[in-house]
């Protein structure tokens, strides 16, 4: 296997600039009541706010945005049932390509509908007897589209570290980030940006107790594989680290923490009633931590990224009286 | 009856100083979704941010910051069920004072809760059997409290006025100012910053269908009391329009947009789904409003307050169910 190029800082920098004008610069927005819960002072980058709602844009966009003209105008590629789906969709009619995403047939009605209203193709497939990854990359090669891969990707990993520069620059210093884990791309990003800024920094990890992959991975000190997920944190059901991120996060994460689904429906609560913001139940589990005090001596500067909305009132309505 | 002062611009622009570093320079929040479903470019002041999650703040904080060091000392008083309750408590505690606020005993214990959080006294009373007016008026000759009025006083008007102000240095001149009606205060204000910054600026007020009052009266040319309302907008409850507020909306407001409950529970589902913003049903009426197509001819820049965003999971989770 070749080693891929590592990303630098230099890398989320450029990407930054790639993205400005394109991806949403989302609020950070800070709370006196969860301050005084905490004892400590948060910071939230609200990257539900970001457009498709969610961080995934970043990546996504940064992604395609380097292919050569040539490749970019053949169509780009994914498959996903989440917010991937949606972010690279976005981002073909942003570069003015096109998308093809596939997705399985029985994904919410919902998203299969908000993907082809970004103008992509969706190509469904049964996930109980097709394999999706042997399934794109036929599609991909059979009509020479370029798959982007939802975090295993040094440009995908690089935009994603955007977040994380942007709440540096507005709030500087800080003594913790705490940032979701699914395969790893947005910790992988924000840990490489958060440390270039402030060496001392202690990078936090945030797993659904079910999908604690990196963390058993980091304490094995090689990438393991555990039974798929069962845990609301969709957003968090790879069930093993990625290649190209467990390197990065190996060096530069210090630890993870885990929520239990419940710590996580009363983050999303505590999100609602006290800071009147979305927050699907990944984007919610660095809030979880804070809250149901899973992170260890909570230092005096923390930052946090809330890191997607994408939830509709129906399943949220049956998550909060569950 | 005394005529009062009028309020002036200039009002305004003092209440703002004053409310400098203590209220929150709420976001104004943007969707090209939102944008392309309206054919219009709309700017929402999230006042849902503001502190106590309302707009309430500005208008207290105002009114109680200019009373005379000697009459601030003994206390300011309220009776509210509402958002005003909060908002008067905080504004005694950030001036170094005591507040009491008479609530129904029923209120929602959430509300309660909030309110003595807040650091204020409360007292409660039977709904059914006994008069707030009376009571509240009795308590505060009792213990020597200034009662602040939740909307039919110059300095909460100005106080009021301040969001529409914030919300047009943001974004330049707008055709039209969409804002919710009460008693009239919060639109009051706004109308007196929006049509002293841009004079041709048409000041739209949305008001319930069943809570039509404002508009009864500005059809009437006088102040028309309505059976009292039944809508979830419970902010938006008065059964006639404010003794001062009244002439100034007369004088300044275009037309007034209803609204039913149903299009308020579309606007907040909306609102969550795809703003990943929480507006209480009040809150939600001008973009109910405009999503509903009830203002007409909607002209190019729209701006709108979103003017609150308490409501807890549960009541939303069963508006948006039912």
């Amino acid at each position: 296997m070749a080693t891929a190029p590592p990303v630098t800082f230099a890398d989320v920098q450029e990407a930054a600039a790639r993205l400005q004008g394109v991806a949403r610069r989302t609020p950070v927005l800070t709370s006196r009541t969860l301050d005084s819960l905490v004892g400590a002072e948060v910071f939230i980058k609200a990257e539900n706010f970001q457009r498709v709602g969610a961080f995934k844009f970043r990546g996504a966009y940064n992604a395609a945005a380097q292919l050569p003209p040539d490749r970019l105008a053949q169509g780009i590629a994914a498959y996903s049932s989440g917010n991937h789906a949606q972010a690279t969709a976005l981002a073909a009619r942003e570069l003015g390509t096109t998308a093809v995403i596939l997705m399985p047939e029985d994904a919410p009605r919902s998203k299969l509908a908000a993907t082809a209203g970004y103008g992509a193709e969706v190509v469904t497939y049964d996930r109980y007897t097709e394999d999706r990854i042997a399934l794109g990359h036929a599609l991909a090669e059979e009509r020479g589209l370029t798959l982007i891969p939802p975090y295993d990707h040094p440009d995908v990993i690089a935009g994603q570290g955007t977040a994380a520069l942007e709440l540096l620059e507005e709030t500087g210093p800080l003594d913790a980030l705490l940032v979701p884990v699914g395969g790893g791309g947005l910790i992988a990003g924000s840990a490489i940006a958060a440390t270039a800024l402030h060496p001392g920094i202690r990078v936090v990890g945030v797993e659904p107790e079910a999908g604690d992959d990196t963390k058993r991975s980091l304490e094995a000190g090689a990438r393991v594989t555990i039974p798929v997920p069962r845990t609301i944190a969709d957003g968090q059901a790879p069930d093993t680290p990625g290649e190209l991120t467990f390197p990065v996060n190996q060096r530069l994460v210090d630890s993870i923490a885990l929520v239990s689904d419940a710590e996580i429906v009363t983050a999303m609560r505590f999100a609602f009633e006290r800071l009147k913001i979305v927050l699907e139940p990944s984007g919610a589990t660095p809030l979880a931590a804070l809250l149901a005090g899973r992170v260890a001596r909570p230092p005096r500067r923390i930052g946090l990224i809330a890191s997607g909305g994408n939830i509709d009132t129906a399943r949220f309505a049956a998550l909060v009286s569950g």
